[in-house]
């Protein structure tokens, strides 16, 4: 009998796929911070994939995944849904993978205009707006899919975005061999499940945290829309449930402190999704003997300056 | 005849405090930047010495001050005179050191508190507060030499400090040889003289761009701040007037224009005076030609967030 609950995915795949992304993603810095690792009485990393090529960890694994389509199924063209990060990690992938095939992104039509423009700059994507919510833009997309037979982008649930996030845990792992501890933000479960994968591949030691926004409002709306799907994807939770060692909720309060805290201690402007990991030590949900080398993923840096200035406020 | 307007320092002084600093200062990242060079039309890669430790450059001058001196010299005490990031670097450096001797930090009276906060921060520096301005708290420095027979470390107008910042260009140089032009925010000018000696020896043909501050109010208040002094001093402007290609004066609000884009493209944090370089091209003071590599120097990330929260406004 097969085993379903087990993936498919080793870290030979995310060796594949940094090697695919070797001159198309930037090799993201990781700083030690001497204030945070006072603070929080461990030492502290910032992994900074908010300065990622537009701006967040998302391109990684959209071009991975374009990468690892047949020449035939990119002639069908590619299509997501999204309003923020993915859609321009697909953009983005798509026009950095060179070959001339049609990109369709469904977005809901309430997406502010700064989030539309960010996207269509980097190439000529066709952004088509839908009336509704997320949810009936990701409704649209899937439409489109089964009668033009494109291939659907999704942004978490699907092993080649999986491996391309895990690029992320590879150059942990590759610039700080001695990381104890990792911990990421967790919306659909991508970026972490990849880097567990790499990293306990090179490590099996090594101690994985997640960390999600805690739903205080019925709306769902959060500082940390980034990572608002409520929990991590099917395929994501297979290596989730494998590897990770906990998994916490920080409260909106704690991630606007993350944010404020970043910019004035780290210099780096990053999104409320991005900021999950601080807010956990913050508020002290995660701790850590003052031995352990942590390492802290900052996901994205997209934040519209006015949201940030009403957290600065 | 003695040639009083020959400079003394030389390259070899460079890499000398690269050696001392190797340990100390962080190698900042030179990262390149689609959406910048896009819109100015050249390649344009920023150096982050915003995510310095304390949060600019000064550490560097001051840790080679601090490591020319003799033991003797240094065991009768450090002084500077600074309400800002010389502060910081003199605080940082005289703990790096590790030595124990005295450092007194002579600042004005009217200090925000955040900045007594961040240089105290760094180890048990004596913090003074003087009645008056800044020069009241430099003339109370002075004094304190005087009397004391200790050192004083000026924040530019000395060859050490100068051959400290220089590193910034001799890291710039490492890590992209094929630079063409360098753009550093002046206002003392020990940075970017540094950063000239550094860079010319390496690649005479280099082209090198000085930004200031205009000033637009009687009071000299700038969002600038870092470089509120109006022109180098006399040793800095040795070296600049042998290797300066030309100075440019941005106004306040490109300042304002250019901490925003940084913040929003680049995801980081940089003081008003960190962002001059942004603001030269962002008004065409300074143009390129479409191959041109150019190195802007991002000097500092040290501001209040209430004064970013205006700047975003």
């Amino acid at each position: 009998m097969l085993n379903m609950s087990a993936s498919p995915l080793t870290a030979e795949d995310v060796y594949t796929a940094a090697q695919r992304l070797k001159s198309i993603v930037r090799r993201t810095p990781l700083i030690h911070s001497e204030y945070l690792s006072e603070r929080y009485g461990c030492h502290i990393s910032l992994k900074l994939e908010n300065m990622q090529k537009t701006g967040a960890f998302k391109l990684r694994g959209a071009y991975n995944k374009i990468a690892s389509l047949t020449e035939a199924e990119r002639r069908n063209g590619l299509i997501a849904a999204s309003s923020g990060n993915h859609a321009q990690g697909v953009a983005y992938a798509a026009r950095a993978f060179g070959i001339d095939f049609k990109t369709r992104i469904y977005m809901p039509e309430s997406t502010p205009q700064t989030k539309i423009d960010s996207t269509s700059r980097y190439g000529d994507v066709e952004i088509i707006l839908i009336d509704g919510t997320y949810d009936d833009a990701s409704d649209a997309a899937h439409e489109d899919v089964e009668t033009s037979g494109a291939t659907y982008i999704h942004p978490y649930n699907d092993w080649d975005i999986i491996a391309g996030q895990g690029t992320v845990g590879l150059e942990i792992m590759q610039d700080a061999p001695e990381t104890d501890v990792i911990i990421s933000p967790v919306g659909g479960g991508g970026l972490l499940s990849g880097i567990a994968l790499a990293a306990k591949s090179i490590n099996p030691d090594i101690c994985l945290y997640g960390v999600q926004c805690a739903y205080e409002r019925p709306s769902g709306a959060t500082i940390a829309d980034g990572i608002r799907v409520k929990c991590p994807g099917e395929k994501p939770s297979i290596l989730l449930n494998q590897y990770l060692n906990d998994m916490v909720q920080v409260p909106e309060a704690s991630i606007a402190e993350g944010v404020k805290l970043l910019l004035s201690e780290a210099k780096v402007q990053v999104e409320g999704s991005g900021a999950v990991g601080i807010a956990a030590l913050e508020d002290q949900w995660l701790r850590f003997n003052p031995q352990d080398n942590v390492v802290v993923v900052l996901s994205g840096g997209n934040i519209d300056l006015k949201r940030l200035q009403s957290i600065i406020a």
